[in-house]
């Protein structure tokens, strides 16, 4: 089995020997610019974790996992345009940096590229793995769709959110994770087990970005710390403020929201301190570990050596153990 | 063999079959009307066609077919967003009847049930049919970025344009047929003649809808007669024009072009005077022949029966030659 630090580095390489210095020039640029931002590589590094822990080839994931990291990147650069986001990982987003048709057509071709990766796997998994992407991209796009469809309903319950964040988040990193299993050519029931697995940790580390946003000092991500606060982003906290504020509370909450001048720091002062009255970071942070802890059982019962189980293990573990 | 008429009726059958009574509604909904709406369904024909010709089964092309369609749909919803166009096929578009949003999130969940509906063949073809649907997408989203290029852009010769056509329409109806050869499992060297073939007639199409925008008496293609005129649209009557007028006659449709006031029937009539004068319908036919010819010595140079090649031959004769 290989360590996490030669599985990552593999990628950085893999990624920096993407050539897309082609014609036309406005089509490839996006997707280089967008591919060497970076981010966290988590998908594909998951994709590798998972056939490593199968006993697959390396040779036969490297390509897939390149795969999965051009697809992630591809639904951001129309998620950007769908959101009207400026900044991503401190950068431009494709769509600001040209404009929204650059950033559709771009998207477009690395949808179909990342496909082209997915081919230079194991053929026996070749059906499986074409099937999984489908399977995945098809849900990913449902889930921002329930994303947008909820910025202008109310009353979307945290049923709602989580199916919404599975969707969104957890599908993806679920996939990338049975992708890694189909390539090995593992059991049917292991590869649907570790699906489960990466669905559930996949939901925790959503409800995680949710809290670091709120209660991270410093900015990750990129993002500035209370950005969702400030823009009434329907989180997990939010919602379960909701529930849990009485009339005078949650009066005094949609004030904080919908006031048209408020300065925005005095803005996420306020609406932690509802929070804090409501023990929402608690609440958070206990449905993130049940997930989480989900997560691991549908690991637990995956059915191969404990010993090849801890690398994928122990990497979770530090993600979700982050302090906020 | 089968006939046109059972090949088509099997496709709308197959169409109409298609279930996109899912939720969320909003994603779904535009992906159904699309659908509904029609067109001349020529790229699904094309492929069960080209496999019936080279003895494949129809039950392997059929589902790959209706890929052919949902693909083809997808490009067009997300061209519309970028051309900001209105009306396609005498309907409003998903972009104008929901919104760019929409229509950027149901054209990629079409993308990914196209690769769905691949699946659905020959195994032995089915590497080959995802690298091909790979290509051919990639392919189109070049075609359409030179197309978007070339609006802003001064001094594009015809060689340009041909290229242009050729990757945005020519890619696609050759794809089709290769697909449908290669799920026959027909030699390499016939699915790349018939690939050539249909690349050919693809850009012969495509100059003969440019002749039919500004000749057709009537609205055809749910086009108003001379839309390609008033919107300036680079044709390849426009530049053949501007390649072969004087620098009076220049002048004098540049002018036409940028006038600010004019009334579009005006400018339609006194654009084809020009046309008239520099004789471009008769060297645009010309053209558009000449890359049909080519295109069906190719057809010869396939090694199968003659009998076989019948049905294909006389059915891109009958639409190649309408009147105008």
């Amino acid at each position: 089995m290989y360590s996490i630090k030669y599985l990552q580095d593999k990628i950085k390489t893999e990624v920096e020997k993407l050539d897309f210095d082609l014609k036309p020039r406005l089509l490839y640029e996006p997707i280089a610019y967008t591919l060497s931002i970076g981010g966290k590589r988590l998908r594909p590094l998951l994709l590798l974790m998972s056939c490593d822990m199968f006993g697959g080839d390396l040779n036969d994931s490297i390509n897939p996992s390149i795969g999965v990291e051009i697809f992630h990147n591809f639904t951001l650069i129309h998620d950007d345009i769908m959101d009207n986001a400026p900044i991503r990982r401190n950068k431009p987003t494709v769509y600001k940096k040209w404009n929204a048709n650059i950033a559709i057509l771009s998207g477009d071709v690395m949808f179909a590229k990342a496909y082209d990766y997915m081919l230079l796997t194991n053929p026996n998994a070749l059906l499986n793995v074409i099937k999984t992407l489908n399977y995945v991209a098809i849900k990913v796009c449902e889930g921002q769709q329930y994303d947008m469809d909820y910025e202008t309903e109310d009353n979307i319950s945290i049923d709602d959110y989580i199916n919404m964040i599975r969707l969104k988040t957890g599908v993806l990193i679920a996939g990338s994770l049975k992708l890694g299993a189909l390539i090995a050519e593992s059991s049917e029931k292991n590869a649907e087990l570790i699906y489960q697995f990466g669905e559930k940790i996949g939901i925790a580390f959503q409800i995680q970005d949710d809290l670091l946003d709120a209660y991270s000092v410093n900015s990750k991500f990129g993002k500035s710390t209370g950005g969702d606060i400030v823009s009434n982003k329907k989180t997990f906290l939010l919602l379960k403020a909701f529930e849990l504020a009485d009339k005078n509370t949650l009066s005094e909450l949609k004030d904080l929201m919908y006031k048209l001048k408020i300065d925005p720091e005095e803005k996420v002062q306020k609406v932690i301190a509802i929070y804090d009255k409501l023990d929402i970071k608690m609440t958070a942070i206990k449905e993130m570990k049940s997930y989480f802890d989900e997560g691991l059982r549908y690991l637990d019962m995956i059915d191969i050596k404990e010993d090849n189980k801890s690398n994928l293990r122990n990497f979770v573990n530090d993600l979700i153990n982050r302090e906020y």
